[in-house]
């Protein structure tokens, strides 16, 4: 990001049940909200249509607000195969709606981004939400992932250094 | 599926690096090739660019051919977790491609598969091929990622009972 240019970053909490989103505006230092939702899929439906349900609504997402780039956590890989399975084809709909529209996609690892935004790797979730509405004034949250969501934007403007998912 | 109803049937082998494909025709316990082939993607290029280039594709071939439903292999969960992770994710961008065409996938593990195309569930890839070439004369098959996309076709439209991707 160069000092001063405006960058419209796209955070990303991605899960099959309800992936958070985050949109906000970054002047150099200064952050401002632009918006935040969550995408809740219906446990009744078929794996392929929760997944397309993902796909489309992160794409509507990024026609809507037109980010410069987006940022996601590190993956955190469960213990649970069948877990890690859900959650990384969750990431796999996100990330290609991300890559549909040309959009780079970096990622912080969850440390980091606590770190990034309460100052504190060991930060908890209260901490986060507590800073959110100090960097984010006047934000009403939608809920927890997209909490996630806009931490990670957050952090990804204040942190000098990037890196791709390999 | 209905006896002597004509279903075509997309088989799909989800990978990141090269993603297979293969259409069949089949008229009761009568079968035919329609279409092959094997989606490749670029190594260098970043994951999203990958994975969308997956759905694009899958959705080409969705829209090309037609299909009524499609099948692929129940997921091996690797023990490298990075390994499960690109799996999983290539896996992701291919079903929402399926759930945007609103089409039922359903999976079958390896070893039905090879049962329901060799005879056995021990069957090796020779013999795999082998049959393939027996079972849909005249093919051509784009690759091993290939093959193996329309033995699970085969196995689909031979296995009487159906299971949905939890």
């Amino acid at each position: 990001m160069v000092r001063g240019a405006v960058t419209i970053i796209l955070g990303l909490d991605p899960s099959l049940s309800c992936t958070g989103w985050g949109v906000i505006r970054a002047e150099g230092s200064r952050l401002s909200h632009i918006a935040n939702g969550q995408i809740a899929t219906d446990p009744a439906a078929p794996m392929p249509a929760r997944l397309d349900m993902l796909y489309a609504a992160v794409a509507a997402v990024i026609a809507a607000h037109g980010p410069d780039c987006a940022a996601c956590e590190e993956v955190f890989v469960n213990k649970n195969p069948q877990s890690t399975l859900k959650l990384a084809q969750a990431r796999g709909a996100v990330l290609a709606a991300c890559g549909g529209a040309q959009l780079d996609v970096r990622e912080h690892a969850a440390r980091l981004v606590k770190k990034a935004v309460v100052g504190t790797g060991a930060a908890d979730k209260a901490q986060v939400q507590a800073m959110l509405r100090v960097l984010l004034p006047g934000v009403a949250v939608a809920g927890a992932d997209a909490t996630d969501a806009l931490a990670v934007a957050i952090a990804d403007a204040h942190l000098g250094h990037h890196r791709q998912i390999p």
